[in-house]
């Protein structure tokens, strides 16, 4: 079943014309691998530079402005797209221009949230029209198309969050887009299951980095430091609007984690000013292990 | 001055004894670096296999037991120490055995904590001996003298603490040691700004990814991550003894860091229950200029 799905992709697939909808950091990587790998693929960003950077590297054969002349065209032409945008953004656009879209059309989404956008745009789709929501962990702490060509996709992994209003069709469609892209680490999780995980692996991680940083200006020791702090804070370079998005779209998940980290932080805290040397070690083992078993499931 | 120093101690040097006083990652990696430079090094050690390990691979040419009929000897016939015990040991051990160290020796240690060990070791030295401390800040995840040879010493930091009772010379003797060992940025600090600084640069990240370890056993969500777990929590991998113990000699100004760090976690909390986007935004502004600037500062 999967075999034939991706044959056919890969037959058929040089006639239909892709849209991408936000030319940011993956949604430019997404233009520029799909247009290198022979595919037709068009490009709307509501930032002139970016649509000509796209240009004259090929990244797109044609590019429009959202409320532009070709912008209608374009959006009726596609038969596949892929939103690079916010999720706010997202929803807004679809609300807004989702009826251009013509039946038989697929489309996939790149955000790192997915609870209040899958069902929500599932539910206003024209007929015909299908969203299957995927999610590649290829981040990096730059943004803009300027950075997409330092993307990579093979190591990454590419999550796939299908409801049960998505046809086996569309799931088949959305993992050969992600072995066209590279991804070598392709799952399936319920839009559910994927906030919780992204709580965890992305957002708490992503708290504690800003949160280090911002507890108090200690760069004048930057020159003492070992890898520890640069480890723990790299991620503290965020793209500010589409991290508070992300934080805000998943609050509940985030707080919970926050809550459960805190906790034991506390915990630590509280025996250390007890002098409780044994349960500090115990703290230690047991971080020790987990690390350990983490470490084996490593790719 | 310093040049001259630097000058007797490669010309005059190769006739002195070292002892390294326990073979731990960091005494093994000095053993192994002395011996291979031709300098004369003996050690001590309290397990039999690390002496084994050592003599087999030439990392010392002697080695005793504490207590065995040689131990005396070695201590008496050291002219240079090295001390790699944990804070507790080391000045049990300077209390039992101090009086056998003759007038002219002199000895440091690796020490990842200063305060209350520097000045009651000092203290208590026989006339004539100097313990001028300092801190190679080169650990590891691992421990233990089978894994010194992977210790690398060039990229880190070499702190030097001295104190009013330390002589000029002896603080060149361990500036010229740290240039031996191929350390290439060497600084000095004194005992209270060096524990400070080690309380935020590695006692607080350590003490971040123990809780994040320890907060939930979120092992079965590894194969989703990206770097951002991996990179937090790769120093949750800790040995529990000699981490309880430099916490311990360093509680004050720990328990200050991590009452900043969760002042600030708790305000981005905050922010994010109340929906407060603007507060988001600003935060991930701070840490992103703070984590650049951090960034020009590093080697």
């Amino acid at each position: 079943m999967m075999q034939d799905n991706t044959k056919n992709y890969e037959n058929g697939e040089k006639q239909k014309t892709w849209l991408i909808v936000g030319l940011g950091l993956l949604g430019g990587k997404y233009a520029q691998v799909l247009s290198g790998k022979g595919y037709r693929v068009t490009g709307i960003d509501c930032d002139a530079a970016t649509l000509r950077f796209a240009q004259e590297r090929a990244y797109i054969r044609a590019g429009a402005l959202p409320g532009s002349e070709d912008f209608t065209t374009l959006v009726q032409q596609a038969d596949y797209l892929v939103f690079g945008l916010y999720p706010t953004a997202f929803l807004d656009w679809i609300k807004q221009y989702g009826q251009l879209l013509h039946p038989g059309v697929l489309f996939t989404d790149v955000s790192g949230v997915k609870r209040g956008l899958v069902e929500p745009i599932q539910a206003m789709l024209p007929a015909g029209v299908e969203f299957i929501a995927s999610h590649p962990m290829a981040g990096r702490e730059t943004s803009g198309i300027t950075h997409s060509a330092e993307v990579a996709f093979a190591p990454a992994n590419f999550i796939i969050t299908p409801t049960e209003k998505n046809t086996p069709a569309a799931i088949a469609w959305c993992r050969a887009l992600a072995e066209t892209l590279g991804f070598c680490r392709i799952t399936t999780l319920s839009v559910a299951e994927h906030d919780r995980m992204i709580g965890y692996v992305s957002q708490l991680c992503h708290a504690i980095a800003v949160g280090l940083m911002c507890a108090s200006d200690n760069t004048d020791l930057a020159c003492y430091t070992g890898d520890s702090v640069r480890d723990l804070t790299r991620i503290a370079r965020i793209n500010d609007k589409m991290w508070a998005e992300l934080f805000l779209w998943n609050k509940d998940n985030l707080i919970g984690e926050i809550d459960m980290f805190e906790a034991a932080l506390t915990q630590l805290r509280t025996r250390l000013a007890e002098g409780d040397r044994a349960g500090l070690e115990e703290m230690f083992r047991l971080s020790t292990a987990r690390r350990a078993a983490f470490d084996q499931k490593e790719p």
